[in-house]
């Protein structure tokens, strides 16, 4: 959207500014996990801090639905911009719902391949921070989805590797149950930023 | 929507008394659960009897889905409409997927905390029936939806710590999958409650 | 719509092409997974051949969400397009999901009752191709979506029999875990069909 109308149309700006806070708010989960998953002390607090992330990024979701239902003008589809937020809004329920489950299956420790799971979340935050950035400059947007695309193959692979590793190692039973889930949340967590990135793309498009 | 037009549009009230069959419908779902789990005999008919009241709901969205694909005039914004009807037939399958647990898993005895479990959900469709009762006096939505939002973080609490106490106190494995499913099936259809709280609230924002 | 209508709105065509493309795709799949449980050997390459069946789906995806992004005019309403489309994508992602699972999990030998539970999925896979080849007949589209849900309940009760078997017969948790999850992901495979039959029901009334 050219300069001109968006100084035009202001509210435009509060939609894409809440959008960029809760990607930083994500990257800021995501980021808190992989420290928490290499630094595995004091885990409970730790997750509280994670916690505390998810419920500020409960407060701009509910400001976007409040400003989206009050806003006679949006910058994009009505739909789009709730879809988006919907969106951002799992990956950050899904970042702490696998923080929480540290605690609540008491892990003493964490396997190998853990990390590099979170690693790939995190980067993948990253990407769909970048690409809620460039959601005012549409030649940018792309590449970042291609990459979020590319990094949700990724860690698809590592997730399913790492249950077969799960299966064939582990003989408790319980902490299959358990780490089987841990993985599987986190990987879900990714799948949710490419359900963001298909949204931005769909924008995009729409606004090509 | 003032009462001169709900007159001139008939086919609001039909919308709005279908929601409000549902709703009832719901909480003799949830309240059927609860005095199951309190009177835990004769389970199989028990379930049975709750399987008719999830029956007799797909009928009701049915109903309201024919309605809508009919109507060229609605009440409310069509996707809406779409929106919270399927939301509330998710709570009731929700309902039905945790009473037919018992009888697919020859559950014995209900763990300590099922019931307040369930009695949560219960509570927090009385407040969906409310809150919809509450659609054509919107003074009245805001309040029943905080209180969903307040039920579902106490059942969010409630299951996890279920959860937690499950894998520190079973030892059987098969017994920590069937409880586990349990508990997450009865939370998740208070979550789904969360849903349809939020439909309603959308609905009263954009109506106010 | 009239056939004169239709040549006048040559993307029509495209649309409903691609559609009946992918149905295509995903009854092959669904034979494709019948096939390899039929015959349980060399499973990582049939798993191979159905995973490649997934990726061609995806392209298909990929070109009607194109296709609809940049079409001004489209023969249904826009988001039924959009629906349409991602639940076929689940469908086909939940074939895969299932024949992986074989291979994951280092699967000896198929536990009875599964082909059967397969085969409902690939009599559903081809009543939703028939839904589909009846877009432009919608007198009849009815009966294909009403056979579509005849199946998902018949789905249902063949999946749960065999979760209440498997936790009967098995004694091993692990066998029960992976067994468990494998009967769910197909009969989640239908229930998404069924979504696909509730977005084709909904187009045919809007278009009656």
């Amino acid at each position: 959207m050219p300069g001109f109308l968006r100084r035009l149309l202001p509210r435009e700006e509060d939609f894409y500014d809440l959008f960029v806070k809760q990607a930083v708010n994500i990257q800021a989960g995501s980021s808190a996990l992989v420290e928490m998953l290499a630094h595995y002390t004091g885990v409970p607090e730790q997750a509280s801090s994670i916690k505390a992330i998810e419920h500020a990024g409960d407060e701009i979701t509910h400001n976007i639905f409040t400003k989206l239902n009050q806003s006679f003008v949006t910058p994009f589809d009505r739909e789009d911009i709730h879809e988006l937020c919907s969106k951002l809004d799992d990956v950050l329920d899904l970042i702490d719902a696998g923080a929480s489950r540290f605690v609540l299956y008491r892990v003493d420790s964490v396997r190998s391949g853990t990390i590099e799971l979170a690693k790939i979340l995190q980067d993948t935050t990253k990407e769909v921070g970048a690409a809620i950035h460039a959601l005012n400059k549409p030649d940018h947007v792309l590449k970042h989805c291609i990459e979020i695309n590319r990094l949700e193959n990724e860690s698809d692979r590592l997730c399913r590797t790492l249950i077969a590793q799960l299966f064939d190692e582990e003989k408790d039973s319980v902490q299959i149950i358990k780490w089987k889930e841990i993985f599987e949340v986190i990987e879900t967590a990714v799948d949710k930023c490419e359900d963001v990135a298909n949204v931005i793309e769909t924008i995009t498009l729409k606004n090509a």
